[in-house]
């Protein structure tokens, strides 16, 4: 089969990859329709993040090819959407719903795992992994959104859900790429009465907006903070969701973050440092990081089913495998916000 | 009126302190009965943390004096626990619970304030800082008892609060300190099924028995998280508590907690690098800080005062003010785990 393969700091090939076959008994097949690039493959694309060769994505959508002899929620033919982490269902972590936390789980298009990135993929635990959906009628706005309950859907509610938004509070977003404007569309979801977010890119600015942000800060560091100081008489957030993982972001979660709230943070780390000092005298939490996505996958799935969310707007590039390179330059060089690789055949 | 003072790195004097007087509508003045030295007043005896010279101490109990015009919810002759910090009330960090971090708070015993080891203090906005209790027929055990409401109870409770124990949680407190020792009764009080110590220390050891720890680790480092993550089948624990405020402390408690939980943190800070990777990878989450204790004394004072809790046992050193210089010595020396300097004629 045809799969992308990374090759090192700026390689990405399209290449060849054994057909993925059922090695065992809760194994599935998964005949990849949509997948698509996420920031965090920019990392190791970049060189800022080790990375294993070959095989990469994370995100995928398809139809259900083959499956082993335990499989018993799913069978060939089921349209199904899979989390970007396997994970077995039954060790304490994925008992206490913590999947991505699995003892004996790990992630796709990582350490010779098929990716998304490719042709097909070979899904362990695939029965406590797997989400199938309804395939029939789905329009392919609907087909973008179910793509995002891969990942960058579900990790922008963990934001929200590890900052504990409720009803009427005041959130402010940092980082307006694809997990921060799906953190948008969470807090939103979860009864947010104000949206701020940081974003000086013109179209993401507009892509916000749509998503629910009722405030818009061009500005940066310093400013930006003393700007929604002023927005907020002095007080600060009731949540703050850092989505980018770098060490100034973090400092702006923290910054604008009232005290006794929590920064709900799902940015993979590049240089942070947590100011530990706000933490301890200004009362304020951090929490999230690695989504849980199969829990959150069937409470999102009927809002983008009935098009309440459609969080699929975050793909403004779209590609197939032979495009694969420039679905990552397009990105790198912040051209696109989310890169879709049409894949299947749907 | 006689009070002890700050005058440089190990220098605690009793010295003179002009007589508290009300100066606003809002005022009380209480005559201290009971007050205490506190493992956080060591810091800064050990020339480790800056602190103000002058008036020292932040816990007390004892009778109010005279009150302000506007003073509505006292009135002297009323006994009286302080909060260690004093709070308007009517900010929206106070309406929101967060006393501690009152946009017009402080802290007693600093910048100049009256302290909680001397003869009488000056309280600002005394309605809704201070909570009377009944005086009649309390023992000493309950007096000392409710001088810990102060700060070291609540501060044990607010770390077991942030840290989000539930009833049956395996519950690892880290740091055998008052503090430590009084989130074993607030874990205990949530409901924890078991609740791990870590103590080399013998007679902290037995009063973290008393106080409800199921298991009592003497180990430290790496030796006492593998103790803790066998003792969990490798899962960790549900609630870890970090009770000390130093790098290794914190990372101690990062260690044994299992991947979803909160680290309850309360220790002032000293090194501490919080491990962001596991904040990420292990999505183990941080909060707690300053507690705000004067929210947290209405729920916990029924238990002391009908005897259900008794963390006036981590009082084991007895003096009054003019043994206030070996009040420190016995903390600072470890004999004691906490000194009580009776004050008062009660």
């Amino acid at each position: 089969m045809r799969a992308a393969l990374f090759g090192g700091k700026g390689r990405i090939e399209l290449g060849q990859r054994p057909d993925p076959k059922v090695q065992g008994p809760r194994d599935a097949v998964v005949r990849v329709e949509l997948g698509c690039v996420c920031g965090s493959d920019l990392w190791y694309y970049r060189g800022e993040s080790p990375h294993d060769m070959g095989p990469i994505g994370h995100e995928f959508i398809g139809v259900v090819e083959d499956t082993g002899e335990e499989v018993r929620n799913i069978k060939s033919g089921d349209f199904v959407v899979a989390p970007f982490t396997y994970n077995d269902g039954t060790c304490p972590h994925c008992r206490a719903g913590w999947t991505a936390n699995c003892a004996a789980g790990g992630s796709f298009g990582n350490g010779g795992m098929d990716g998304g990135q490719g042709e097909a993929v070979r899904v362990p635990f695939s029965d406590s992994t797997l989400v199938k959906v309804p395939k029939s009628g789905l329009s392919d706005d609907t087909m973008r959104s179910l793509l995002t309950l891969s990942d960058v859907m579900c990790t922008g509610h963990h934001a929200a859900v590890s900052a504990g938004v409720k009803k009427g509070d005041v959130v402010c977003v940092v980082g307006d790429g694809a997990v921060g404007l799906c953190a948008i569309i969470a807090a939103g979801r979860l009864g947010a009465g104000r949206i701020i977010a940081m974003s000086r890119n013109p179209p993401r600015q507009r892509l916000a907006r749509t998503f629910g942000a009722t405030d818009i800060l061009p500005e940066r560091s310093d400013e930006a903070v003393k700007e929604v100081m002023d927005m907020t008489n002095g007080i600060g957030v009731d949540a703050a969701l850092e989505c980018v993982g770098t060490g100034e972001s973090m400092n702006m979660a923290f910054a604008v973050a009232r005290p006794g709230s929590v920064v709900g943070a799902i940015g993979a780390p590049h240089g942070v440092v947590v100011p530990i000092d706000k933490v301890i005298f200004r009362d304020i939490g951090l929490h999230g990081g690695v989504s849980p996505v199969r829990r959150y996958i069937p409470e999102l799935l009927d809002d983008v089913l009935e098009g309440r969310i459609n969080p699929g707007l975050v793909f403004d590039y779209v590609t197939d495998l032979d495009g694969i390179k420039q679905a990552y330059i397009e990105m790198d060089e912040r051209r696109a916000v989310k890169s879709l690789l049409r894949i299947g055949t749907i």
